[in-house]
């Protein structure tokens, strides 16, 4: 039976916003994947006071304390003492520990500094927590029956590799750690947040796995989180009920995990020989960048056009003055004629195209900021066009990164009609 | 005297490691902006015994919660009940927040779902806390006297906003946070962080400001900080180590604070009344997606060509077959030519090019992954190129920003010549 686990991390430098507590992150991903549980994580200063009200609240409440930060040389490096105290144990001098630090000094060719001795204070009765990387070894340390704290430094590298090295060993010799916790990630666009979760709420009663919506800019995902002894059993406990949410959610689902709108529509296109041109007004070269951020993508994106001035649409993309005249850069028929414009010059397959206002200036009441049409036009040069608002308030960029996205999915979503025929 | 604030984040998502706790970081920033201290930080899931447990704590220690996370429409974001029912105070239905949704969803041309409602009930006594780019508002809640309760939705953006337009001014208007920390980012590009420093350590000794080196994704910063009882007695500590630390590092400083590379190329470009049009090969999009990137690029940025396949670089940009055989696509001579193409095409003061090899396929002994050539071409349709190589080793994405971000500097350094001509 695995303990639960709580996280600290011990440093003012988290409450002053300085450093990013990226080491919370990591052991939180650790611990889900040994399927051991966490309920609460908490960011303390060096101050000896707080960090043992800390304490009195972890001990508790959890049987496996991982401590990070507060282990190095200078004073207001508290954790390991205050910890000591915390449970009433002595310190004592491991020389081995002494022997190490003096050697990695060497090995740069420095001398020990007088505070490092510091370092090599653990509690009797402590095990070291070897640290290959730097100087501020952890501990092992088992205070009182049924009560485990594990300490790091705050250095993220040094941390990791000792948790890898060491932590994890230990965590499973004791017999800790054999679940997993496994997820699959399903990827949403075209669907709201609670539109979707109306859609398919039934799940999110399940115990095991579970089901939990997100958003994360624009896209919405649907996660699937299953708790099993290997990731095989937790991938079969996952399967039947991803496909039940993707029979019910059909095509507004786009993709699974690291799949991306990009990479989800260059799979389609080089399964059906097909290739891209794009042709972008207010995304200034968004939507090529994200096609092109697919590595491969040579083999089926071809190139594009950024024709923000509007001459540059009638010189690079063959649209009409007089339907720039009668109708304005923003409008069905420019975002048709842009399509098809950079689909013939440049001999592909399907052309894609953007043109909107994405503000803050530049709208008027009928044609208002984040007004932006997208035309596509398909193998036999029949041309259509999309209108959307997105409207201003969450700004140019906003805008402009719906827009590409939305693009990238009406492309996928024409290849999925495409390949259905 | 500001009460001693705590910051309290809830969402499972976090337990899980499936998201990087960046909310914590950015109110740890702000609240040291504002000189009000906190002590701790906490982490729970969405479960309302473990947050009760979390509050028990907390109000006993602090006067200032802040929350971010759990106010969303489904079932498992258990926030703001949970506040309400520690507190024994009933919820009730605002409908303006119910009407604010509703037109939201109006203007993406959707229809709210009923479980949005949800959103709508805030404890009795509570004021909202709009959200001006979200469906969910947050609220500040004085539940007994002495103690604020401030809640926000997990997603960055909405609570960023939400910050700063109403609970700086609602923290300023209660007399707390009167100190303020003010500083002053001097921004770098073509240097390296050692670089810069061993040019300015000098500095770094300061006491008030204080002056400290950073790097952010291939940008080097200096952060320029003073402390004092206004932001203009703070920006008056700030200007003159500004002014020395600008004459030390001249041209390699390219702005402050909220400029980027782009913005201070488009006023370059403005002042000279000049254009830029740009054509890309590994980037595929993303130095038009900078530059358009800065609101009202209209003016000078003109437009450009995607030239991923060579065909494109030939029939968009008109360079030589013989060209591309006998040099290579990556290349001094095709990134010239590509720079004078699109400059001739779209007729155009100035015309920049990037061409190549962002990996992790494609590259050879000779020209391995990492290989970039940048072209400019100048209003005297003069071509010139730069070759650099970023490495392969941080991947495809790093190639490709870094060369944008480069060739946006030289066009800056060579409006910087030409302004001095």
């Amino acid at each position: 039976m695995s303990p639960i686990a709580e996280i600290i991390c011990v440093g003012t430098e988290l409450l002053l916003g300085s450093t990013l507590n990226t080491n919370a992150h990591y052991l939180a991903q650790q611990l889900a994947h040994l399927g051991i549980s966490h309920y609460y994580q908490t960011v303390v200063g060096d101050n000896p006071e707080r960090l043992k009200q800390v304490l009195d609240s972890a001990c508790a409440r959890s049987q496996l304390l991982i401590f990070t930060g507060g282990l190095g040389p200078t004073p207001d490096d508290l954790t390991t003492e205050t910890l000591a105290d915390f449970f009433h144990t002595p310190l004592e001098e491991r020389t081995e520990v002494i022997d190490l630090i003096r050697q990695r000094y060497a090995q740069r060719g420095r001398i020990m500094s007088p505070s490092n001795r510091k370092q090599a204070l653990l509690p009797k009765g402590s095990h070291l927590l070897p640290n290959p990387t730097g100087t501020a070894p952890g501990m092992i340390w088992e205070p009182r029956p049924g009560l485990v704290l594990l300490t790091f430094p705050g250095v993220p590298t040094e941390m990791h590799r000792m948790w890898q090295e060491t932590a994890i060993p230990y965590l499973k010799g004791r017999g800790w750690g054999q679940q997993v916790i496994h997820s699959r990630l399903l990827r949403y666009w075209g669907i709201a947040e609670a539109a979707l979760a109306e859609k398919v709420h039934p799940f999110f009663q399940l115990n095991n796995p579970t089901v939990a919506p997100y958003v994360s800019y624009g896209e919405v995902h649907l996660r699937i989180s299953a708790r099993a002894s290997s990731v095989a059993e937790a991938q079969a406990l996952i399967k039947p009920v991803e496909d039940k949410l993707r029979h019910i959610t059909g095509d507004d689902c786009f993709g699974a995990d690291q799949d991306s709108l990009a990479s989800v529509v260059g799979d389609l296109l080089l399964n059906q020989e097909a290739s891209l041109a794009v042709a972008e007004s207010c995304t200034g070269g968004g939507l090529g960048q994200l096609l092109t951020g697919v590595p491969g993508s040579s083999r089926y994106f071809i190139g594009g056009a950024i024709a923000y001035d509007n001459r540059v649409k009638v010189s690079l993309l063959g649209v009409k003055e007089e339907t720039l005249a009668r109708e304005g850069a923003v409008s069905h028929s420019v975002a048709m004629e842009m399509a098809l414009g950079i689909q013939s010059r440049l001999q592909t397959t399907w052309g894609v195209s953007i043109t909107g206002i994405a503000g803050p200036e530049g709208g008027t009441s009928e044609k208002p900021v984040g007004l932006v049409y997208i035309g596509i036009s398909d193998e036999n040069q029949q041309a259509r066009s999309f209108e959307f608002n997105f409207g201003s308030i969450q700004g140019r960029e906003w805008v402009r990164r719906l827009s590409a996205h939305t693009a990238l999915d009406i492309v996928r979503r024409e290849l999925l009609t495409a390949l259905k025929k």
